[in-house]
């Protein structure tokens, strides 16, 4: 209990920042999303995959939340996009004070339109720290049962889209995508939905379109 | 930054309790795992083969983990053990005080000598909160990517065991068993490793006798 009692300051002290966050990318034009999801659902192949798609539309830069190491940073850095990895530490969520801190390496970056916040695996703690991002992408893979969104309903009330991703395995789990769209929009009726599979390609399409439709 | 020094109090109060918890689960002749993963890494599943191969040789108690629902608690009891759910609400794992307040219903049962606690599935922060167990099992699946260990270091560090669950989905992702295991090994040489299904049934004997043997 005193565990949530000292959050709620730490909360409120965190949306303060994302305030600030939220305000200056907005006056630099650039649209943000923070990506959220288990570890190992797929978020960093759906940034790369992202990334190709919009690239010549939108000019992104991502912010990589990771405990440890800079492996996602290494993948991206080959896309020649700018990319700033954060190593949380023992945290097990990105804070607006994290990105507050990459603000002016941010802002020297060139022609800058669209930011993607991958946040550390995590479909608990991340939901509920605001970064000063536009929206929240909740991502959940077929692999991880479809009783997920009841299971962690923060995460995705608090979500624009979700990505249900790895589609290509669906056949080879019990993984019922009718149960889990029940599940998600009895959470939240205003989710919108989207099917993707880094594999086979499925709904990347829709997906970068939808980036570049909400950034002009 | 703040965040983390006032975990540290935190995680120092929790540690006196788990303490606690521990003499306590041990003078009734308790043994206790301690079993975290991300979302959806399988592990109600695991448990749930578990509870069956070991029926007869060990009585077992289930405690199970969530954010909210009950669904895994629901799941389990017509296996005929005692169960018990904890919501732990925003609470992104289980703390040694939750545990504590269990402990006079777990006594209630009769001949218990085996308790299994399914965490919240979270990779991070469960892997801190000691529970007054006698050893952590970690689980990850094949689906998760092989790099996982080194992204969270301190889960495979602080566990004995290790399951790489879901193996029988491994030829449609691009896991790398080898390099899973060297990755959890770097981070932990003394961690055990057993490759196990939930579909097919492998390695799920093996880790029943390593249940029996570690109580026995």
């Amino acid at each position: 209990m005193h565990d949530i009692i000292l959050n709620k300051k730490v909360l409120a002290k965190n949306d303060a920042i994302a305030g600030e966050n939220r305000q200056k990318l907005k006056e630099k034009g650039i649209f943000t999303i923070n990506m959220i999801s288990a570890p190992g659902a797929g978020k960093t192949s759906i940034v790369e995959k992202t990334v190709e798609l919009i690239k010549g539309r939108l000019k992104p830069a991502v912010i990589e939340g990771d405990i440890q190491t800079d492996l996602d940073t290494q993948r991206l850095l080959i896309y020649g996009i700018p990319v700033r990895q954060i190593n949380t530490g023992r945290s097990c969520h990105l804070d607006a004070h994290m990105i507050y801190h990459t603000l002016p390496w941010l802002f020297e970056q060139e022609g800058l339109d669209f930011l993607i916040i991958e946040n550390v695996g995590n479909m608990v703690c991340p939901a509920e720290y605001d970064l000063g991002e536009d929206l929240k992408v909740a991502v959940m893979s077929v692999t991880e049962g479809d009783d997920k969104p009841l299971k962690y309903p923060a995460l995705f009330s608090s979500s624009k889209y979700l990505l249900i991703n790895k589609i290509d395995l669906i056949s080879y789990t019990n993984f019922n995508v009718i149960k889990a769209t029940e599940n998600a929009l009895r959470v939240n009726p205003e989710l919108k939905i989207i099917k993707t599979s880094c594999v086979d390609g499925t709904g990347l399409q829709e997906w970068a379109e939808t980036c570049c439709n909400r950034v002009f």
